[in-house]
């Protein structure tokens, strides 16, 4: 069998990189040859558990068709936040914890797809399944990412399921969940050294609402207001894309990490539309979400209902 | 919860009906009230399986969503095979073993999609994943999808996994699988009480191949000619079909289940190039297939790729 290449969605995130490490290494166990590779830059978060349990960054790819017939997705299955050419390989495999849309192949594959928090969950399920030990390094980045997806367990996101998994791994990680989760959390969220148009795409999704292009994207921060003073040039370039990308809705999200509310900045033709999804009104392009910090279990089915 | 409906696709075959009944069996035993229902006739095949272990077929329905919000899909995913009404329902979990298309969610699920011969053989794994012991009789139901999806292991959908669930379940039921398969083949495979409108709809399922909206239905029989002098009388009815559905093909396949191969007869604006699709003419009207007996792995595939 020729290599294959195992990876996350575009504009990484924690999960994304360590489970494409993750399940790489599974199936390499298995006899597979499967490499991770990533689809974006590395952020913050990502570096400081990557830095922690001693592993380099996967190889950046632009196009995978190129190098491989064969692909594993992991943390997304969307089309539109795959590789631009995946259409032209055959997808062997997803392991995912997101929604179902925009996927389709033409034959039969293995899809394991669970309404839990975050990808590592059900990828410690398959070691299992497999009878395959998880190495403390790897346990680590199983951790973070379940950690990161669930901010330390907050999130509406998370299950019981992950909170069990978290643990269980941290053992074998050998590390204090909850202390290095806050540390890695506040990692992330320390936004001072970026520019602006980098936090636009940080982690910015696109989806397809109705009739209207979106993307969502979402900054974690330590105090929200760090991120607000910049909302004017968040507006500048926002508006550049959304008359770039011909985007229906421009949607960044700000979560405060520590108290675990958001306040989003909406713009495009359907922000006032946005913020009624809501139950609420826009305000100085702002959009209040009280309690509201998951993209995929809160803000997404809101914008899907709300902009049907 | 409420009450939750447990079904397979249009049109049901085998693996449809009877994992519909063992997974909402399956799910009983974890306590959730579930209900297996069906989506269309029993056929003499399943007839003979739910005769021999005993079992009622599940209650008929023709909508989904006056009944229960919550519904679990076995044995399919496209939503034009599943209830009309489907998208006004939530879809809680998803059992199958076929390509993914036309399947969309607003929030995640758990969706178990593997590329094995049959949806009993993911089912005999959640049963061990769940540690729930399977009876007799529920044993016999998941031999007898087994047998029906691969017919009796010789179709090349079939995997290792299926012939190992089939020998392991055969044994808690008691049966011996080649003398309980074959007679239950066999029992399928009697079309000479049908009408030729009921071989029309007797296991059809409808794709999207390129710009072509195509129905795709087969048969089995002990000898294809017993159906082959049918054929004008499906000609006419699949004409009328073809008018009244706005089809581009309509491809009915007819598989000799002890030679293991099959006859098609192709109608429809893409007829040819369905015939192309299989590097062979269509004459007469028929597509000759040679060794081709499974519409998943080999027709479904061919026509995708042939009519893009």
């Amino acid at each position: 069998m020729s290599k294959i290449l195992v990876f996350g969605h575009k504009n990484p995130d924690t999960d994304t990189i360590t489970s494409a490490i993750v399940h790489a290494y599974l199936k390499q166990q298995l006899g597979v040859d499967a490499e991770a590779v990533r689809l974006g830059e590395i952020n913050g978060e990502t570096q400081f558990a990557l830095d922690k349990f001693g592993f380099e960054a996967p190889r950046l790819v632009e196009k995978v068709s190129t190098e491989t017939q064969q692909v594993m997705l992991v943390d997304h299955n969307e089309f539109q936040q795959s590789a631009d050419d995946i259409r032209d390989v055959t997808i062997l495999e997803v392991i995912d914890h997101h929604r179902i849309a925009n996927f389709e192949t033409a034959d039969p594959l293995y899809f394991r797809v669970e309404p839990v928090g975050c990808t590592a969950t059900i990828l410690n399920k398959l070691f299992k399944e497999h009878n395959i030990d998880i190495p403390a390094n790897i346990a680590g980045l199983m951790v973070s990412a379940i950690v990161s997806d669930t901010l330390l367990f907050k999130s509406p996101t998370c299950t019981e399921q992950d909170v069990a998994a978290a643990k269980e791994l941290a053992k074998v990680a050998g590390i204090d969940v909850n202390e290095y989760g806050l540390a890695m959390l506040k990692a992330g969220a320390d936004l001072s050294a970026k520019k602006t148009e980098d936090l636009l795409t940080l982690d910015a999704k696109e989806f397809t609402f109705g009739n209207y292009k979106a993307i969502v994207a979402q900054v974690n921060a330590v105090d929200v207001n760090d991120v607000l003073v910049r909302q004017s040039e968040v507006e500048t370039l926002g508006q550049a894309l959304i008359e770039k990308e011909q985007l229906g809705l421009y949607f960044f999200v700000i979560t405060d990490i520590l108290n675990n509310d958001s306040v989003a900045i909406a713009l495009g033709e359907a922000s006032e539309a946005a913020a009624t999804a809501f139950q609420t009104t826009l305000k100085d392009n702002r959009v209040v979400l009280p309690g509201i910090v998951s993209r995929k279990k809160q803000i997404v089915p809101a914008l899907t209902e709300g902009l049907q």
